[in-house]
């Protein structure tokens, strides 16, 4: 659509993205980040404020020493202190230190922020804005320029704002970068008063353009798009959309946006496949939980429910989804819910490895079994591998590992209540297998630890792998809480055996019980899985 | 802005919302919602599609017994069968048998969803659309007319899809609702395309226009804004935007971005004022824990963090917030600031009736071992009868009611292993009041129900009101699911003496003492109301 026109994209996530509650970096995450990025292709990596905190001096001065391939890091600061000589202004010499070829200087748009933040003078803002690019200039850095609070600045005092973007252009700034800093100001805005400042500096001089949004109205994607749309050059944001309060303008959405609907250059296609990757690495590496909604890159994004759907969508993938999962790096993915038709039950069962004729009974059989399990509290779309078993039961391809032939656990609270020790619980499990009988206690934190020790105790001996697997994950859920400590417990167990996971579920009045439940499915999926050998579809 | 112009709002969490994956709605849960919903002002709430579902056909039926004060609730289908009289369809029997004065029918306006989805001719599809809508009318009701896949139907064939939206019109559909069902249309697409439906169709007859955005390219709040800026009247969306994929339009920053930002009229400013609190109570409803980061009603979306930003929002809170917290019910944060935590301590403490001066050195005990609490996983937001109880305490306002001398849960699990009997736990008791001793056992479907009811038959003998409370809701939630079963587990216990309820928190590694917290906690704070005997700020 617009011919293989440039957009450059700037990520903020070293400095922006780490302002978000709850996440922070140290130097060795930060590394990690920025070789990720520059392994996306992304032009422009903002580091962050060297001299502002100690981290990021050292952050710039480790990254030296192995450079990117294809990113430039740039070091992040404000203007000068109001008058001092931008030449001692020691801020300064910390920026030059950092030795990246760019810097991105930022300064005050909004006449309030000036008088009532800064607590200086109108001019007096200009000169500092002037003279810390020239000297960053003569210094010989190239300058980012963003313009702080612009948006809303602009409404308040148009004249000023402009006047603040003349003197950055005037003093050598290669990009001016209009900051949308409150998140306030909605798409039709933005790409009105981008298109106002395009034509009203655009006569004076050759400039480019930047966009910077937050998400406070849940538009900065779309506010960075109204900006492009009007002539922006730059995207600024951060993987994921991590920052203060909100968040920033996710990237993640934004470059297939840009690339794959409206036709401009970011990154390289083959690059664009690594986006799921990309966004998944760095949740990991800060440490937050992907979004599985994610737009583009999340688990569910192009995941299908809906009878309707996954017909529709197995006979022309067009019919509902808006672009090829592969060109983010993502997959289709077909759910399981008391909302699936026969033609989920087949796709799935298919998915597994399991031989299943749409016309075959037993696929009825399961869709009855799913819908009166589903009815009774079970959730079978977040517990693949119960689903599994389910199928092979139905189709009687399902063995019994064992016989439990006692199951007690015995809680002493006491212990607790008096502060005095950790809170014991015992459990004593026997099991039979074939003639042979299995005694076996353990001890836990709680009850369900308890239980699930004195399970694996007895079953190791019979199965060694099970001392491989362990459990990642575990939800509770009260179906209907309102009946009080009688409800009804939904339990979901993450199981590992290392290189793959899977989950199970246990619905019960007894939480012990639904916990057994999911354990005891989750052990007999991971030896089904031991057996196979083979890569399955349940890996995530 | 645009004066006292209205916008509809219609909810569809219940239907599309309950299409994400991991949520699942019982019928208690969306008659909950409903209310919640109707309580907050939305004009139009989609039940879901009776017939399709055996619970929505159940829902319909319940809510028709308690009728909404201000929503009409809403049946859904799709248009009738091919080749059938619409009076012979059951489906559409089903949703007149669901009595609600408004129905809305979708259909298809894309060609290739006809033929490859439908495998029916244009010709049967568009009698379908006709059909459906005038049988619904001579029925009796009035009719939505959800064009399925309008955006992508119009851009292949938008002669045809327009013709679609004729039909319903000429067949009497009220409102004509154009649906970018697979989330993939970006705004200036959405903008432009609904201009035109608006200058083609418009010249023919006055009709309503609605939109019905996804957000798979994360822009569907900025693609009902599109479209209401080229004269959609009516936002289609749902509750903190679950649904499918990466979810709908959210209604939590749709009503704001239209209300306060570009002076529409959707709800009453009293009503939106309960914004945060609507997206919190929906959130827990479907048990899901909130987005800190939601723009307008998280956590985190008018907090502070930079030092900076603090000082300066204390001056002027304009200078770095976009709208005024308290108009979604929301309020500003600090983060890591003693001095804002003690003045929340010293607001809440008045706010229960406590005496304290914001000088008295309790109060800053009282944070410290709130900040304490919180740190090990305790929420005290929603269990505001465990914070009364914790500053009595520290104001050493608080008795002891009765110490325990001992406790014991016992569960012998096989019993429902096998199939054949209910499960079954035992708990015993003694607890020491002066210098007596009470011992009491008591069974339960599982141990925390044992565990309740022997506690309350030991006490019921010292303090009668006890006989009086009940537990109303139990909530568990596994704190960091990636230690496993050795998670900690928040439990919270919201308790009534059928005039009022409170909640209290309990947190622990193990599940039945995190329980026993919260049941204790709610038996003690029962007892000082019936002392108090006036009303209390507990009361919900």
């Amino acid at each position: 659509m617009n011919g293989d026109k440039q957009i450059w994209i700037y990520d903020t996530t070293l400095r922006d993205g780490s302002q978000r509650e709850g996440l922070s970096l140290s130097i060795e995450d930060k590394i990690k980040i920025a070789r990720i990025l520059d392994d996306l292709g992304i032009p422009f990596i903002e580091g962050g404020w060297p001299g502002a905190n100690p981290k990021d001096v050292q952050f710039f001065w480790e990254i030296k020493s192995e450079p990117l391939k294809q990113s430039e890091i740039v070091a992040f600061c404000s203007t000068r202190r109001p008058h001092k000589l931008a030449a001692e202004d020691e801020m300064l010499q910390k920026i030059l230190a950092a030795q990246t070829r760019w810097v991105t200087v930022f300064g005050k748009s909004w006449d309030l922020h000036v008088t009532a933040g800064l607590k200086t003078s109108l001019e007096e803002n200009m000169a500092m804005i002037r003279d810390t690019i020239a000297y960053l200039r003569v210094s010989g850095r190239k300058v980012l320029y963003d313009a702080e609070h612009w948006f809303d600045g602009y409404k308040q005092n148009p004249e000023y704002a402009l006047k603040t973007l003349e003197v950055a252009l005037a003093s050598g700034a290669d990009w001016l970068v209009l900051c949308d800093t409150n998140g306030g100001t909605l798409p039709q805005e933005i790409g009105q008063i981008v298109g106002e400042v395009k034509a009203k500096i655009g006569k004076q001089s050759d400039f480019k353009l930047g966009i910077h949004t937050h998400n406070d109205s849940e538009t900065a994607v779309a506010n960075a798009l109204a900006a492009v749309g009007e002539g922006a050059e730059m995207v600024q944001g951060t993987i994921n959309g991590y920052g203060e309060r909100c968040g920033n303008a996710n990237l993640i959405s934004l470059i297939p946006n840009l690339q794959l609907k409206l036709g401009y250059d970011c990154i390289a296609p083959a690059q664009l496949e690594q986006l799921t990757q990309t966004s998944r690495e760095v949740s990991e590496i800060v440490n937050l939980a992907p979004d599985e909604h994610a737009p583009y890159v999340g688990r569910s994004a192009f995941a299908h429910k809906g009878g309707i759907h996954v017909s529709a969508v197995e006979k022309n993938p067009l019919t509902y989804e808006h672009i090829q999962p592969e060109r983010v790096g993502n997959r289709r993915r077909i759910v399981i819910s008391d909302q699936a038709g026969l033609s989920n039950v087949y796709a799935k069962a298919r998915s597994f490895g399991i031989e299943l004729e749409k016309k075959d009974p037993a696929c009825r059989q399961i869709l009855q079994k799913l819908k009166e399990l589903e009815n009774q509290g079970y959730q079978f779309e977040a517990a693949e591998a119960s689903f599994d078993l389910l199928m092979r039961s139905a189709l009687g391809q399902r063995q019994e590992l064992f016989a439990i032939k006692g199951f007690q656990v015995h809680c002493d609270m006491v212990s607790e209540i008096d502060g005095k020790e950790a809170p014991k619980a015992l459990a004593t499990v026997k099991i039979g297998v074939e003639d042979a009988e299995i005694m076996e206690c353990a001890e836990g934190n709680g009850p369900v630890a308890a239980m699930d020790a004195a399970l694996r105790k007895a079953l190791v001996k019979l199965y060694p792998e099970i001392g491989q697997f362990h459990l990642t994950d575990y939800k509770v859920r009260i179906l209907d809480g309102s009946a009080g400590t009688c409800a009804k417990t939904r339990v979901l167990v993450e199981s590992s055996d290392g290189h793959q996971r899977w989950t199970t579920v246990g619905v019960s009045s007894n939480i012990l019980d639904a916990s057994y439940q999911a354990v005891v499915e989750g052990l007999e999926y991971g030896l089904l899985l031991s057996v196979k050998k083979g890569p399955s579809s349940c890996q995530q």
